[in-house]
């Protein structure tokens, strides 16, 4: 095992000083990562207390490196020559701002804020009991908006907007919002249709199970391989909530298995190899650097959903997958003819539960909390009235109200645990997703063709070079505009939903 | 999640503030530990450089945290009243002068070696060639002479005596070399004798397989719940060396399973469930302070071996673990008969490998290593010269030379990785297994009979009040003084195997 930081030769500029002290905290970061991911997969429940101070433990010596006064003297001594650089010190100096602008106390009231108000939702929420978590929710939106004061204060702002940037910097609510009430707009009239088309279609013909859950794990890993993932820099296991953690050169990720079910796993699995091969394929030579990091919470997304929802279920791989699930599956065959699969897996339904939601109106249910959230912080909308205005808000968007607080304000984890200003990033990224799926179309030859044989390397090479070997050089929207020739573009998105819901 | 420290109310007095300065750093410890065992259970091999990096970090870390100057003030400062807290600030003072013993460059230095030669040495054994490991070994004792003679500066200890103080404090060369003496005089007349009266008994039936993996994991798990593991705070995985892992409150074990070996995997998870509960046992509210941990490596090993040795290699359990065994994987019955796994598992055998000796015959493959890393710290023996010593020691100890160096001195990892002192432990834990043992059976009535139902209880409850309990309160000896009413006596090892192997 080698040392962090060479002793011999002290690194000469402020610069690669600086560098040394980020890949410190990064390392760190990565401890917390792995810790993560086992109190997900594998810890057990007595564990829990201990690893809650392990991690606060380290998320507070990260906190301590970063804010350290000889940062802010080395931050304002560098100079960066180079575009990586350059971007990477800026990043820098955007980490120690933020960092710094926040109190020391609030960090930790925060925290422990979040972690109470977590812990009495899960009781709320299975309860279905929303006076429950109220008060500890309202102590969480109150100590939300102090952070976002300190935040704007720093970065010049508005409060929610600086929230939003800890999850993807350079997007606001300005430049969300009219990308979302064309949505409104485009759904009110969308859904009706897509229901009728979908209403004189044949009806899916069900998969039948069990599914034994040893040929799920066997081809979880295998279709996780032909994405491509390799499974000496990653593993694949089982949680409660799936998802990818770990870090780039040891990427975890996770998934459900039920006997009854198929499609949970796989296509979970599926959705998760695309967040790790982003990982994977962050720039080696600025591992531990900020500006080796993913691009942000909206470019992770797209990454999982260009994977899950633009490849996977595409007509061409649809047909490669319905001829290796009547293989490793057998039953009816018409069952897993691709057609019948894509009735399954592209069926456009109604429904309370965000997780649980079609690409067609999962944008509904984004929008719906980003405006609450906003009023949240704004101060707009009291906690108190949260379930009334989610109904209604839910009404105007999807035409039903929701029969209970758990399958209405109570469903999500986000904001019981602080996070305010991440939603919008699920839904940036679905249109990020088919804008990238578009210009890989056009720039690499036979990339359906491919997905048809199960190969999915024409497009992730081409993701590879345009979005994860980018790192965090580019924003947002330059790294679309690099990728794509423009910034985030919602048409194509909507074009993609025309030509799979709206097309006779 | 909770911080680390509270904030409100900062500790009053210098004890205090040492407390929380002690378990900050027994938190990175804890951290260190999960990601070590992950290292060994779980990570995929691409993980191992970035794993290298994040525990460089972490002991580096920590490593600042015991030698700041302030750590200095506080500890010149503080005072304790009360037995528990005398002793740990006497361990805090004794943490922080072995700390800051060792120049910076010295520690890095070491790492690096034992690194580079722990990688070369498994190219040497799986070659069997000593000289292409000899120059790293070299190294890494110049640098562990180094670390021995700086230790010795500060702690007035001979240098190889401050070495074991790493291991097992308070115990020194001086301690251990006439109770190997004696051992050695006792073996050689006890050695032909014990194989002489095992001739004359029937042959052990071999146990015939295959057992299947999922049979004997199931087996294990229960074997290790019957001992007193309790899940919800422990996990039983597999690594190719098994081991202990992990912390007081999520204790992991690992072994390893063949279809051939019912034996190995299984005494296996019994050893380490010995570790796990002396781990799992030790008193939480000492929980991260020096005081709370356990007593050393000699006593942690007692605590494996009088689980494995003492008491499930006993007739009383044998009976019950026959008809278990002979239940959970049918075959021939006279082969599970207790007195026929007695001769299996009791049985004793020359050979070269210490990790497979029987337990009359392992405390020789002790003794050998005992003199030659004496004599490499002191410099009396060079590393060019190690092959021959080795050989002729081991062939005056059990009257045998190697073949060859991977059955000689390249067969473990522990000099390679710079571990010296470390290997009394094994002998001294095995000695203390046999006193206690003699003492918890005077103790406690009836524990014979319930080790015959299964039942460890009467055991483990008393070994949790004697030993686990006591923490780091007492130092090797005076734990066994109090436990036993006399400080290590060889004599109660030796009549335990007078009655098992001298015994006609």
């Amino acid at each position: 095992m080698s040392t962090a930081a060479p002793s011999t030769a002290a690194p000469s500029t402020a610069y690669e000083r600086l560098k040394t002290r980020f890949a410190r905290i990064a390392t760190l970061g990565e401890a917390q990562a792995m810790l993560h991911w086992d109190a997900a997969a594998m810890m057990p429940p007595g564990g829990a207390e201990s690893r809650g101070e392990q991690l606060a433990t380290l998320a507070g010596l990260s906190h301590e490196l970063l804010v350290a006064p000889v940062m802010a003297e080395e931050l304002a001594a560098a100079t960066a020559e180079g575009e990586w650089d350059a971007a990477n010190l800026e990043l820098m100096r955007h980490a120690h701002a933020r960092a710094t602008a926040l109190p020391g106390a609030l960090v930790e009231a925060t925290a422990r804020a979040n972690a109470a108000c977590e812990t009495v939702w899960r009781e709320a929420r299975a309860a279905s009991d929303f006076a429950r978590v109220q008060p500890y929710l309202a102590e969480v939106v109150r100590l939300q908006r102090e952070n976002a004061a300190a935040l704007s204060a720093a970065t010049g702002l508005a409060p929610y907007d600086a929230l939003m940037e800890g999850y993807q910097r350079g997007i606001g609510a300005a430049d969300v919002a009219p990308i979302f009430a064309a949505y409104e707009t485009f759904l009110a009239e969308a859904l009706p249709r897509a229901e009728e088309i979908q209403a004189r279609r044949p009806a899916p013909i069900a998969l039948r199970g069990p599914f034994p859950v040893p040929a799920q794990k066997a081809l979880c890993h295998e279709m996780a391989g032909r994405v491509g993932l390799d499974f000496a820099h990653a593993r694949l296991d089982e949680s409660l909530h799936p998802f990818c953690g770990g870090i780039p050169t040891d990427v975890r990720i996770t998934t459900r298995y039920t006997e009854e079910s198929l499609a949970q796993a796989l296509l979970g699995v599926l959705h998760e190899t695309g967040h790790a091969l982003y990982e994977r394929g962050l720039p080696a030579h600025h591992a531990r650097q900020p500006v080796g990091e993913a691009a942000g919470m909206a470019a992770h997304e797209s990454q999982s959903l260009i994977i899950e929802m633009q490849a996977a279920r595409s007509d061409a791989f649809l047909g490669f997958l319905g001829g290796r699930l009547a293989e490793g599956f057998g039953g009816e065959t018409a069952a897993y003819a691709p057609e019948n699969l894509a009735r399954l897996w592209r069926r456009v339904e109604r429904g309370f539960i965000r997780v649980d939601a079609d690409e067609l109106t999962y944008p509904a249910h984004v929008i719906l909390r980003f405006r609450l959230e906003q009023a949240l912080i704004g101060g707009e909308l009291a906690v108190a009235d949260l379930p009334g205005a989610w109904n209604e808000g839910f009404s105007r968007l999807l035409g039903m109200g929701p029969p209970d607080d758990a399958r209405g304000c109570l469903q999500d984890i986000h904001w019981h645990d602080g996070a305010f200003g991440y939603f919008p990033s699920y839904t940036l990224g679905a249109m990020a997703a088919a804008q990238l799926m578009r210009a890989a179309r056009a720039a690499v030859p036979g990339l359906d063709e491919a997905l048809a044989k199960g190969d999915f390397a024409p497009l992730t090479g081409w993701l590879r070079e345009k979005v994860h070997g980018q790192g965090s050089r580019l924003g947002f929207q330059d790294l679309l505009r690099a990728a794509t020739g423009k910034p985030l573009d919602p048409s194509d998105f909507m074009a993609h939903l025309n030509d799979r819901y709206l097309t006779d």
